[in-house]
Order: structure tokens, then sequence, then C-alpha cells
């Protein structure tokens, strides 16, 4: 079976349902034994959730020992009554394990501008602390609990060894119809049972996220949600990891890389209504800033999305998404791959390949795209993902509140 | 009957099916018996079609006196054949008319990156030529044969005196998927027979296009083929313009601002699939560009579109969407108003009017949305356009050149 955040050393998990959605997981609990030291990225939105307010406070001091997390309210233009809401899930959780309130992560996802049903879920703390667990199922209905349109749970693991010492690391996240990705609330929990400097650890997830996360989720056009939080309860009891230098460190940020573009991979996977995932690859520009640009660019694009749900190998949609990113390359030295696993040409130095388009016509049919842009004109390189968007994504957000 | 084109003094129009396209118009001729100042704007992609280069090589000197305009095949990306068939457009036209290929701009509109059809297009220039006209009918032939996806021929017609001389102007244009507004190729070509002086011309037109074209068309994110071409032949004989205080100057601003602003929401109004107009009004904002740019932002938002099309009070996804725009304000003073002719309060210095949402829920049924933000910061304002996006658009979009 797939290990999950309940097997990081000290970690207890719980998802129930109770009472903010008519039926489905509303609400998730994540318990360390031992404190932890913290690190967490916020939404760039003007408009922040009550959650984000208090969380960032609470994370501030560098340490933490607990998350709860509700969906089906977002806990946003929600004034003063939802500021005592996400008060009052910190303040209950923490008197149910007997932890301190600063040491409380408050999470929220779902309608913008409702009243938070602050009394159903501080009776939903209260009811549902007694049921952590390490057993697997624990880290399942948490994982199962923050989903909002979400159409399947998203946890991830990873191991790995330091000086004979295993550690532990593992995460959920929810997301999906990241189609638009200014707006789908992104939320993703990370557990590691190592022992790192909060610095250090505040470094490395920022820069985990901004290959992952914020390759599908665009930098500064984020929720009044997003958030991404890691836990280190060091109960790995390795050595402490002080600097980049230290032992173990590469590995540890080798490995929260590589759970992080798992997480978001499944987030776009997920889109509503997706029917494939495309990945864009973007290398030879001038630097990584003007290849990140690019690539999230032709990921944005309405056009390129609709193009690859229709199976239409409509290349010039993804040429004209790259000139619109506002960066300056040469146009007429452009390379152009798409395809699968294997791709065929489309542009040599900016001139069509046509012949290969009955080639391309065949691969359009398969589940996982990949588009590789070529600007000869320099080493910067990135790497951005997306889903189609199809009729469903449509039906679907025309329908979301009502 | 509403007067078009060919109501101005000297314009003679044509439109025709020439096989560039299966069986749709796809040339359209405008001439101007008399050489008349020309103004333009341009797009800002990277990539650039064949037809914009020639273009602003032709408008350098400020004078032109016809257009040819193809639909069926953008001309991007076709290299060398592209550009000599772009100059064979121009060189043909200004033989059949007697004129210097200098004074002819050459637009055109379709699929990007297919071999040019350039012996189709030279052969149908001069078969059409003969057909010149100043009846109406030419006039709303150019306009059909100007579209790709759009439904609907889009027109204007405007007039005004200046001491007692009749001023006709009047327009053209093509554009639709406006949804996401960087991919859709924009055109429209305007003819008045005003005497005014180029530079004044050029900036007035640059003026205009910001308040209409581009707020339906975000700048810098254009496609590789969006051109607004103004040509005045002076042929009203009015006492020829030269600066901004001179006699006729201000009406005359005023009615291309305004015929602009049709055209452009002519073109929203027929974004592909759509059912209803939307106008977002953002006020007291800390200056116009903040203004422009967060109306751009919710006008741009998949998830503002899709919940207006599924008449979906949803109103948090605009204030979320206005948070996305970059801009600093505070977000504690917010005043948002959504309806139609009629508009009820959703939030008032941020905090939610919920007991409008039954009222706000029948509005949603009207086919014209306003939205109207006020940021209570500042003095600057901006209006911009949008359609809803719908299942059709999806559908539409993922068969284009399949």
């Amino acid at each position: 079976m797939i290990k999950n955040l309940t097997d990081v050393r000290g970690i207890k998990c719980w998802g129930a349902h109770i009472g903010i959605k008519k039926a489905k997981r509303d609400l998730a609990i994540i318990f360390s034994e031992k404190q932890g030291d913290v690190a967490a990225v916020f939404t760039q939105n003007v408009f922040l959730s009550e959650c984000i307010k208090i969380t960032k406070k609470h994370v501030s001091d560098g340490k933490a020992q607990a998350f709860v997390i509700n969906s089906g309210n977002a806990n946003t233009c929600t004034g003063e009554q939802g500021r005592k809401g996400a008060e009052m899930m910190a303040k209950t959780l923490a008197q149910e394990l007997n932890i301190k309130k600063e040491d409380v992560i408050v999470a929220s996802t779902g309608v913008v501008g409702r009243e938070f049903p602050t009394d159903i879920v501080v009776e939903g703390i209260k009811k549902n602390v007694p049921k952590l667990t390490k057993q697997k199922i624990g880290g399942s209905l948490a994982a199962s609990a923050i989903m909002t349109t979400d159409t399947f749970v998203k946890e991830g693991y990873v191991t790995f060894e330091i000086n004979g010492k295993k550690i532990n690391m593992a995460g959920i996240a929810k997301g999906s119809g990241m189609i638009h990705p200014n707006m789908a609330t992104m939320l993703a929990f990370i557990c590691c049972d190592i022992s790192i400097e909060q610095p250090l650890l505040q470094k490395t997830l920022k820069e985990a996220v901004d290959k992952s996360f914020n390759m599908i989720s665009v930098d500064g056009d984020t929720s009044t949600n997003d958030m991404v939080v890691i836990l280190c309860n060091g109960m790995a009891e390795n050595e402490r990891i002080k600097t980049e230098n230290d032992k173990g460190y590469k590995i540890f940020k080798d490995k929260l890389e590589k759970l992080c573009m798992h997480l978001a991979k499944l987030i776009v996977s997920d889109g509503e209504g997706a029917t494939k995932l495309i990945e864009y690859q973007v290398v030879d520009a001038p630097d990584d800033e003007s290849a990140r640009k690019i690539a999230r660019t032709i990921s944005n694009s309405l056009l390129v999305k609709t193009a690859i749900y229709g199976r239409d190998p409509n290349w010039g949609r993804i040429i004209v998404a790259a000139g619109n990113a506002g960066i300056d390359f040469d146009p007429e030295n452009i390379d152009l791959f798409i395809g699968t696993k294997k791709m065929v040409q489309m542009l040599n130095k900016s001139k069509p390949v046509n012949e290969n388009l009955p080639k391309l016509r065949k691969m359009m049919r398969a589940g996982e795209i990949k588009v590789l842009l070529n600007l000869n004109c320099g080493n910067g390189k990135a790497v951005a993902w997306s889903c189609d968007i199809t009729e469903e994504y449509v039906r679907f957000n025309a329908a979301y509140t009502t």
C-alpha cells in the first residue's frame, strides 16, 4: 500500500464530515506528537482569507504542531465574524490537543463571502480530535476532507536516508480547475520527521514551490486562500541540518522538490473536466525567468488548451501564446516539437515542418502531451504543466455555488 | 438603412469569395479615390504576421489609399514564401488601382503556419477590383469578407459637422473568441472624410483604441495579426485640423472613440458561443492605469465568465479576480454592485450584503450584466467588457482547424 502522512514519525491524522457541506467530508486534522519547525508560502492576492491572516501570525515564530483545515467555506470576505471563526478553529484544536494555539495552522477552502459556520467547525473539531490515528486511513481521510471540486485524493510520500537514519516525508494537496490558475484554491500540507533549522527550511520550500506549484499556479496570481506549509518535527533524530553544506541537505531539497512536483501534477491532472495532462518545456531562453514566463503563458492559453482537448494539431496557437509572454526573443529562430514520449518537429528555425502534421495528428490522441519550445538564444529553461479544457469544465463552473 | 463605409466621401468597397476558404467570403478591398492621411495601431506580439510587417512599412510615410484584407490564412510563420505573398497582395492591388504600392494596407486573418495561397489571392484581387462600388452592399460585403469565426458582420457609422461641413466616419471590424483576448485576431478599418494632420490623427487613434479595443484585448497581449487602421481622405473639405485646439478636433476625437467602442462591443458580443455581454466598471481606484488593470483582470477571469454564463450570483469570484491584478488597494473598504441597468449592492465596505442574493439571482438572467467595483481610494476609473464562456466556446475551439 502506498505510504502517506501517517508514515511520518509522530504524525496522526483524521478527516470527517461535520456538516459544512451537505454530504462530503469537510474537516481535516493533522497532529504532530512533537512541536516542529514550520515553513510556509502564501497567496499574493490582495484579498486574504481569514485563515491566511491567522496562519501567517502563527508561523511567524517558526514553530507549529498541528493543522486544522475545513472545506466548503473559504472564510474570505467574512469580516469580523470570519476572523473570530478562524480564531476559534485554532483555539478549539489547541485546547483539545493541549498545545499552544499559536502552534495551529488554520486553512479553509470553498465559497467566498458566505458567513463562516463557526459553531459547526468548533463542534466538529471537538468530536474528531479523539479519532486522530497513526493508521493509514487517517491520512487518506484527511486528504479527502480538504477536497472541493477535486475528483480524487492527492497524496504523496518519499523516503531517504541521512547517515543511516530513515527520513519520511509525505504530503496531501487539493486543487482542481487549474485551467485558469489564478482562481482555484491550491492547498498543500507536508510533514517530515527530519530535523532542520527553520530559515533554511523556508528557503528550501520557497524554491521547491517555485518549480512545482508555481508552475501550475502563476506567481502573484493566486486565490485568496492558497498556502503550502511544511512541518518538520525532527523525530527521525538525524543530526540537525543548519546550512546548505550540511550532510543530507541536498537529498532533502531534492526529495522535497520531487514531492511538490508530484502533488502539483496530480492537481493539474484533476483539472475540472480535464482529459489530458500537458507538459510545456521551454529551453535555450534568454534566462530561467524568461523561460518561466513563456512556459506559463503558453500553459495558460485557453486556445492551446482547447486545441489539445480537440486533438487539433494547430501548433500555431502555441507560437502565438509564446509571443505574448512579454519576453523579447528572435521570432525567426524557433524550434518547436510536440508529441508524447516521442515528439515530432513542427518548426525548424521558425519554418513550418507541415509534412509532420499527419504524425502529430495521430499523437494528439494520447493522454499526456509534451511541448518543447527551443528559443535558441540562451541557457534559460523551465517546465510548466496544464490540463486541457473541455465542455465539462464550463458546465461545472457555471454551476458551482447554485 | 444603417450607413457604412461607402457613405464616407470617395470610399468604394467590395468583398468576395476567392477560394482561400471553402465557401465563405475571404477577400475584402477598400479604396479611397483620394490618397489620405493614415494612422495605425498594431499587435505587441513577438511573432508578427507578414501582413503586419509590410503594413508597418507602408504606413510609415503617414499616407495610404487602399486596404486589401484576406481571411482564412493568417500569413504568420510562413517565412519567405509568406513575405512574398504579402508583397504580391500590395503590388497587385496597386497595379489594378493605379496607385502606389506603398499606399496599400495589407491585412490577413486565419490559421497560423499554413502556406500562403498567393496565386489565389492575386487572381482574386484582379477579378474583384472592377467590382468596387459606392453602393452600400460593397461595404457590407467587405465587412463580411474579413470575418473568421465571427457570426455577424460588424459595421459602424457616425457623422458630425465642422463649420457646416458634414463629416462621415465609418468602420468595419472582425473578432470573436475574445474570451481569452490575447489570441483572437482583432481587425478594424476606419475611413473618414475629415482633413486632419497625421501626427495628431495617430495620437487620437491610440487614445481611442486604449479606451475601446484595448479594454477587450489586453495591451501587449495580442494576436500576431491585430491592427486598427484609420484613413482620412480630407474629401469633406473642412479646414485642416492641425492641433488639439483647432475647431472640430474635440468632436472628431469624441466620435472616433464612440465608433471604436461600438465596434469593440460588437466584437465582445460575438464571442464564440457567448450568451451575455458583461460590462466591468472600476471607480475610485488609485489612478486610471490601476483601474484599467483591475477591470481587465476581472474581465479576463474564466471563473467570472463561467459564473455569469451559469447565472450564478457567486460574486466572490469577482473580488478574487480584482485581488489578482497586481494593484495594491485596501481590501477592507470595497463596494461591489452587480445587476443590469439597476444594480444591487453585494459588498458594503467589504462586508457582504447577502440579503441581496435572491435579487441578484433574478438579475443574472439578463443578457447584459453590469459590474461596478468601487475601491474608495482615489479618482482612477476604467471600463472593460467581456462575454461569458459556454460549452459551445470549447466545442468550437477544440475543432477550429481540423
